[in-house]
């Protein structure tokens, strides 16, 4: 098999520099270039936190980069703004492009789904590359048909601002696709300390655990008649998207059209 | 909507008490009569166990029973050598079947597929009827997929005799089916005692956990860079199986042939 | 060494039910007689739930039966004001008591502390014979000075009507004795959806998990730099008393004076 | 109340540099002075991994920097062999010391605790300053006396080569002292696949789960009857020790003598 060859955009950021390791690391993968806002002409193996063995040029602009390297893929994890200008000049060029920032309008979406197609050509869209928060999410999706009395229990590092955390909200939402609206717990329960059991999204409970050690964790507790199915996600660190960057680069080799989502990549 | 009319064979033992029970507090099904290998001529609310306000004849013959009532759906939690007869009777009457028992060999499956096509109705046979163990094992296969560095850790009482157990055992093989087999843990890991690392399966290590004050529990550990995700199912009780009994009633309503296994009518 | 002589009042509730079978296998305990609100004069083995070799006499009257019977030890799982009225008639005879039920004003307990010195005998006095639930809070105690950011998680079936449950409460109550009020999470934390973040009681936060398929569970987790201590209790049925009160009998043969609370002859 | 003033040896070690962070963010902790093997002249805050803000001396030898410095106590991160020269030479000095090597004789020790009473000083050894694997150690040792049967489940990265952890191993034994040697589980309980009930110490079973995405974490199972109790420990990174060694240099401050092991000053 031939190797996937790469062009990074973003070879500096936290995201970016795990990416780097991640195509070192895989076999079938090659790094063939980088985008990088400076640096312009340098190795990538001179950029701050990358492998020392990794020989490809860097370019500051990304069309200088498309004009002058031969790749398979744009991998992109810069910024909102920035992103959706590579992945518009990759997909002109026909290459095809994963692309791990957020902040597309129905209308962008819409027109690079069509610029995709018309280039015969592929591209992934992924806000979130965490492979087990997705699975988390779609496993408690269809859980949720079969065992619908449901509670969330997150629990983060106590520097976290906000509760619940965005996982877990997107977590319960997804449920409520497939879900009816139900009143759990007993009718007449009552909380003896307010807040006890919770906040509450369509009936679905949630608490926020906030203490020192903790990094980022979630159940998806589902309770029957005598059995209870535990959902449980733990993320450690941020090596813990590399997986699912890796699944993109893999997948958008063989697709045509715009993908939006690593959910709809796994069966 | 019409009430499900049921025909429960099997009505005095530990699955038929909850079944009895479960009819009962499902609005849309209905006992229309019991087949007993004794008590003929009783009425279910008379046998040990049942709610004593359930109106519904008892036969001693599957034959006579089907002769003399009207019904959509039989029930089926007796023996196999029974059920398998019972089932047999029930297509050829053109009902439809669902039946927990095991024993089926590769030809009876085939004639009865045959059969049930023929009389153009439905029958599951179901050797597990706990949702939330199918659920299990169904992502578990799903997420193998994903992040193959997978780990077993079932708990049981310690009246069990044997390890790992049986769901354990099945999990494992369902994974292998779609992983490869792959060594785990580091190529030079060892054990200073004997059987630390567990019970090995084509690479899936698994974990045998015998207490007193367990119940039946397991957890199947998928562990990736940075992230750990974790499916885990606790059964207390029989009750367990009645969601996964009532599921198989309202879908073989909706089938026309033969289904082998709860999961394949779970989405 | 000799057996152990018990007294057992209150034989055909919940508890002593579990009580008679916990005596009938530990081979260094003997019941002598129970004594019973009806059943006078009838055998142990006649009562409904009792195993059907216990050839002891049953009572319907304390008194009788202490001038009746040489003994060891009264056992009562009765109803607190009967209890008390048993207690102290035990004490009277000099006899050895443990008793299960609440309900003592602190002029009572000052009172039968007395008692029990002058007749130079021993009494317990045990409001929850969970051990574990015991072991569980002590050592949250001990844990406390230690890692103070605590969180409390605690699980129950949904038809439980208060949150947060007893033992919860209970047990934060315990660590506030040791632990000074402190403001945990982060100070400018925000609730997205209210309740998220649980109950809070001197800054200790309390979750109550409400679902089918549940039991009676709890985790006390103490959060530090880098690190996370979780103690829990899993609570399956009336069982999980017994060894708490074998463990009060055994023991009250050995001191004198009154103890309330299994908790204070734990080392 | 006065600081307590720290001589830090080892200050570039990973356990040194999160040792400086801490005395750095403790308020009532002064560095007055760092042992390094290099960097004689230099000040703290220029050895690679210090806070900026730290001015103290770095001396290249323990004995200069006795004789130049005032200090409170001497806190060793070093290796085995220096730590034991480096507490002799404060203990003469009449400093108290915390020191975190292991390797020391019977005889060191005896000669040590020897040493410090007749210096009227006091020295705390702690092989062990993870002050949450601790608790769970001695809360295990504790609960071991009311629910003797036992398992533990421990679980680390799959680069670990050696199974059961050492913490595995040690709590074991610690549990062993106070258990009488038991056989648990079934008596007729047989492997059918080997290795699947563990390894076994005196027949507590232990169980050694490796993947990718672990840190290292350890969970003790007490199985009763109805009830299960669970002591758990999950460490994330170094910072971990933390806790531990500020305990310690608070408590060195209170007593005179030798301590070993950090569970000899907990309650």
């Amino acid at each position: 098999m031939n190797k996937i060859r790469i062009i990074l955009a973003g070879p500096r950021g936290k995201m970016g520099q795990e990416a780097l390791k991640m195509i070192e690391e895989t076999s079938h993968f090659e790094l063939v270039a980088a985008v990088d806002s400076k640096n312009d002409g340098l190795q990538v193996k001179d950029l701050s936190g990358a492998p020392l063995s990794m020989e490809a040029p860097v370019y500051d602009d990304m069309e200088n980069c498309l004009a002058s390297i031969e790749a398979d893929v744009v991998v992109d994890l810069t910024r909102p703004d920035i992103g959706k200008k590579h992945l518009e000049l990759a997909l002109n060029k026909g290459l095809r492009t994963v692309i791990g920032t957020t902040g597309f309008s129905n209308e962008d979406l819409e027109r690079l789904k069509v610029l995709a197609e018309e280039k015969q050509t592929g591209a992934i869209i992924a806000p979130n590359f965490a492979i087990g928060a997705i699975l988390m999410m779609k496993f408690s999706q269809m859980a949720a048909k079969y065992l619908p009395d449901i509670e969330i229990i997150e629990k983060h590092h106590d520097q976290k601002l906000d509760a619940p955390s965005g996982t877990a909200l997107k977590t319960a939402q997804l449920i409520t696709e497939v879900r009816e609206e139900k009143k759990q717990g007993h009718p007449d329960e009552k909380e003896d300390l307010k807040g006890a059991r919770g906040a509450e999204l369509e009936g679905i409970r949630i608490h926020s655990v906030r203490l020192p050690g903790l990094v980022a964790h979630q159940e998806v507790i589902f309770g029957g008649e005598g059995q209870v199915l535990t959902i449980r996600h733990d993320s450690m660190n941020r090596t813990s998207f590399m997986p699912g960057v890796r699944l993109a680069v893999e997948s958008v080799m063989k697709i045509e059209g715009l993908v939006y989502g690593l959910e709809n990549i796994m069966e």
